[in-house]
């Protein structure tokens, strides 16, 4: 069973993960975070903000010399600009005057469409938005992709990679037909203005980002992970909350902004007919029993099959629209617009390498639930005698 | 908080629902909860053992004259075919010879691809699929439905009710534009042959089940949730985990045979730009801070805004096809097609009473946690004084 | 991991019992369950109650033919004397005029000190206290024996045994020396008035208790339990709530009455000097690297060290005192004395027995969590690798 | 509900705590933590790490200008002595070579009796004791006594005080009339070599740290603590998690080093008769329902009974003896004796302030589940309206 939680505000000193289960022997070091950092901030289409952003990264509890130990895993992810909010954001009381004299500290009372602002406000009894808008925001995206990073670590160290892609930006969508990318199309993928394997459907994704950056618009998509090299029986059938699709869609949907999840062909399937919905079950030419299609995207009864994993995320447009959205003044009552501050057109690349880290956090649960999760060497071995298992059962 | 599990196997001797957290006070009797199982079984294009099948519930836990107390809540659906399955379902240990003569026993080596019956075989060591599909049967969605209505039963005591209805079948759609269903349609819902609420498209539909039924097929389609009468500021953007939108999600996946999960308009919400995205914010006559649309579902930063919640799910067509699917004989190793049993053509109507228990213990769970959870004397007071905070900091 | 929730009252139609994540494989049958009931019922000094009282019991999920599906396990026990309180503790309502007829129906408004009476009713928002006794009586540890009686027979399927005894009754108790008792001796164990394994204590308790008796008195004391046969590194040193000693204190501690709980040589241990109190580490002449004590009760560092699991749970005397205590008539407000129903007199072997069942259901959890959870084929080839690593290590 | 993790190694750069679910208001400043963290460095007795350790801290998320804001607590305690560090416990790889040269670096293979050393080696698969002890190790604490002063700044700002003291050292303790300290008496204690109320006993307990600091001996002892102004209705009857008793003893005995637990008298009412034993219930001058004595500890049923809470935890003497303890060499397989490293002869007065982190902890959760949790406007209401019912109920 793993663990985990992550704390810190937008603005604040630093991001803080944590988590809790990791089993001792994964090999990972603060360059691999800072990688899997890189990545979010990726895509055609961000604002100024991605670019001067640059994050500092501590591991500061769980690795010793490059190997983890076991103990609960801590990230810092430092906040480089905090020398211009340190007084905004401080975590203990500042002079009531020095924060009169400061744009920055402003009340926010004109809370944004789309946002959590105005139901954040209720809900914890704020009188302006700031300290919502401060946790609610994508930037804390950024703890979870650096714990994504050491799941992925985990991951790979059995067999088992992690890929995602743009499928969708407003209404531009890549075929059906078009082949999934790879492991080994990552690089290509990271390279790609929006991180869409189809380069035909990526060049018409950036006319459509341009255009909408001209007409004052922003953009959502829709993404997709796919795993491979998964084992057959993770996630079960035996207790709703146990099923792998459960857990994923739980995991997908806490993503800012999601509005919608797949799982294999998803709403799709559902339109189709009970003898062209489901993938039929063969034995191949090694012996090995597979299934002849992955319309259900590797997931059966709650559960991994083997075949590859695939689920998709729907993300709908940044809220934070140029052309200022109707609001109210919380402190006037009266009609106004939302304020508008510096934002992208479109975070659907970025929202794929969140999606990513999410799935690698639930597949790594899944995985330490079912082989034990103390140390590599026994989950290694326990992983391997299943597969053995299994295949003398196939033969 | 609430938890809950639910036992037994499709055709065990009975299915168990325990649910723990309830407040006290809470009015229900059994009869609710039959009428809840009776919406179960309904629908145009169910299979025989819909109608023969009677539900002999008896309230084992937690009620006492009617009233909840507090205590943990015990359900029992019994199985009114148990006398038919009572050697081959026995717990205990059954003569091997009386065994060896019921064909109800013999081994089910020909898993049947859609669904769990070979991943379980693999994941619990089992040589045939019995045990498998015994428990991964949508028969268990009734000790969910049981409590269900619990929950409604809770919901509707705080002015809180949940309305839910078939918005596709297989290919036949209810239009954009529909009006949504509210709590007084639910008996003319009820009496509709697909639990649809727009008369042309539900005709149309009774076709597709005809025509599909004709050609040996099975359907899918996909079912909607409504909830009115919600506070605002269930759930929270401060973690994950907390969103409403990702336990909404969690719980409509693990549904049997739910393949994606939109909340709002979802899939749409991605293709749409910025600004026809959002629910702008104004104030109604009565000065009370409303959304002029509700694209978002009721939902955004992970909470509940006071509008109409809205989720729907998608359900993959009935695994069971009459053209049977390919498939391998686990024990023979040769290729073969899958055991047809009985079964329906379209099971949508009930999926959508199925996701409405789901829903309904989501927000039951999330109202305890916000209003606090021990009786309804202290959370209706709670959530009155709630509800007159965010009035009064309108006024 | 495990999971388990029980439900049902004290003088309800039955008990239930759920259990999640017993892995597939593990045999049983309803005799192994009735046996562990009826040891709860043993034990001098118990009251007419526990004569008249049979247990039937029902496995109503997760068993098939004597073996775990890994699906859910549901266990009735029915309450032989529900004819008598039909009326009184229906679920449904009951016409008021035939409950006023009713004596067993007259509310309870004299609350017992040292009970769960008047702290449930503010809690509760009840007017009487029938609607907290009901749950709150040790009736409810039927229903968690009943588990115990499952998660003991996963455990000796993997060689791992245990054994509860009495050590203390009022102020008599076992001398410190004396021999722990073995698994081979729970038959004689089972066979004590009192389940005290040192036969001149046991004589002095059964003294001690017609003692009390003639005095119109209640006794409590104090049970140990044993695990034999644990592997090392059950638990961890990682978090706090990962420690096998937090999870006994809470899981012992969580049993009515319990007012104490050691681990090891506990408090006494409190009072030794730092030379005294810990466990040596030796090679024995095997080559196993061994403790030549075992002051620590089998727990370092939060985990299993591979030696006898002891823990002990303290009770506090039966609080329904037959010299009646003082108490407030919650309806007129005036002084008055509790009720006294008819009760025991020492219910501490009981206690033994309830203790046993919830180290069993920890234990039983923590081994699913180390090695796989699925089933019994994969569990027990995970635990022979891992001890095997272990013994390679040490030669 | 509140969940928190800790991070961190004893010599690692620093401990990182995160807590999640504390409501929005709560006010508290890093002098709060800094303050809280010193008291846990008090006592005779300790060694010299205690004096030059200093604890530098940063708020990292969940706080601004000293108001929570409802997102998760973050907390840094960094480590004063890194420098010194920074290579043995780098959590990259750092040059073979460099680390060769380093003593501090040498691997640990002499496990140290009552530690976690030996069982932790086997349970992670280390070859040498570092990684273990650097995790196990009461350094640790630190990041609990952080959050602890989170948890008690909320129950203050409600009326709720915590106190801690010594009971015993060794085999001198506070006879069994002493009074108990109140709020009032925190300065006093605290000024007390051992934190303990009793001044005669106390210049014992300086005597006995004294002799055994003379024969290279350490000590264990028992501490107390004490919670002012609790509600009743805390925990619950329902189920055995839901007991307040459960989670208390389950958060003291996850501290390092504790043995044992009571509730109120603990122990010593398993040695009573009925009679003497609980506690009656009276009527007070103002028409309150009280009882007439606190043998309970006021926990009844699982529940706060609205008397002081009294909780005691016993500590087994620091298992670092300076009379090295007998061990095994785990690299050449040679009997040998423990490292000893500088250490502490008694650290019962640290303890007191860990336990009262851990029930401020506790109490903390308990109040958000039964008022809700999520702002201290709405949860302060929630809680005068509950006491205002049962006042009412009482009058």
């Amino acid at each position: 069973m793993m663990r985990w939680l992550t704390a810190g505000e937008s603005h604040g000193e630093a991001l803080i993960s944590v988590l809790e289960g990791l089993p001792a022997g994964v090999e990972l070091t603060t360059t691999n975070i800072q990688d899997a950092l890189a990545r979010r901030r990726l895509g055609y289409g961000r604002g100024a903000r991605m670019k001067f952003e640059q994050d500092k990264v501590r591991i500061l509890g769980g690795f010793r010399h490059g190997v983890s130990m076991g103990s609960p895993v801590a990230i810092e992810v430092a906040n480089t600009e905090w020398p211009k909010w340190e007084q905004v954001m401080s975590a203990d009381p500042v002079d009531p005057e020095t924060l009169a004299g400061l744009a920055r500290n402003k009340p926010l009372t004109r809370p944004r469409p789309g946002h959590a602002d105005y139901t954040g406000m209720q809900k914890y009894d704020f009188d302006e938005a700031r300290p919502v808008l401060e946790r609610a925001s994508a930037r804390e995206t950024a703890a979870r992709v650096a714990l994504g990073a050491v799941a992925s670590a985990f991951l790979n160290q059995l067999g088992i990679t992690l890929v995602s892609h743009t499928t969708a930006v407003g209404t531009v969508s890549v075929p059906e037909d078009a082949h999934l990318p790879l492991a080994s199309d990552v690089d290509a993928l990271d390279a790609d203005p929006l991180r869409c394997f189809h380069a035909e459907t990526s060049a018409a994704m950036v006319a459509e980002v341009d255009k909408a950056h001209k007409e004052g618009e922003t953009l959502g998509g829709v993404v997709e992970v796919l795993v491979y090299g998964l084992p057959a029986g993770l996630g079960s059938y035996v207790h709703w909350d146990r099923r792998l699709d459960s857990k994923l869609a739980g995991a997908l949907m806490g993503i800012q902004a999601i509005k919608g999840v797949e799982v294999g062909d998803g709403f799709a399937t559902a339109a189709r007919r009970g003898s062209a919905a489901h993938d039929e079950i063969y034995r191949d030419e090694q012996g090995r029993i597979r299934r002849s299609s992955n319309r259900s995207g590797g997931i059966e009864g709650g559960m991994s099959t083997g075949e590859t994993l695939r689920v998709r995320a729907a993300m709908k447009p940044i809220a934070t629209v140029p052309r200022a959205l109707a609001t109210v003044d919380t402190t006037s009552g009266e009609a106004t617009t939302a304020h508008h501050q510096r934002s992208d057109v479109c975070a659907v690349p970025a929202a794929g390498v969140v999606a990513e880290a999410m799935v690698a956090l639930v597949i790594a649960d899944q995985l330490t639930e079912k082989f034990g999760g103390d140390n590599m060497t026994d989950l290694a071995a326990n992983l391997r005698n299943y597969l053995n298992r299994l295949a003398y059962a196939e033969s």
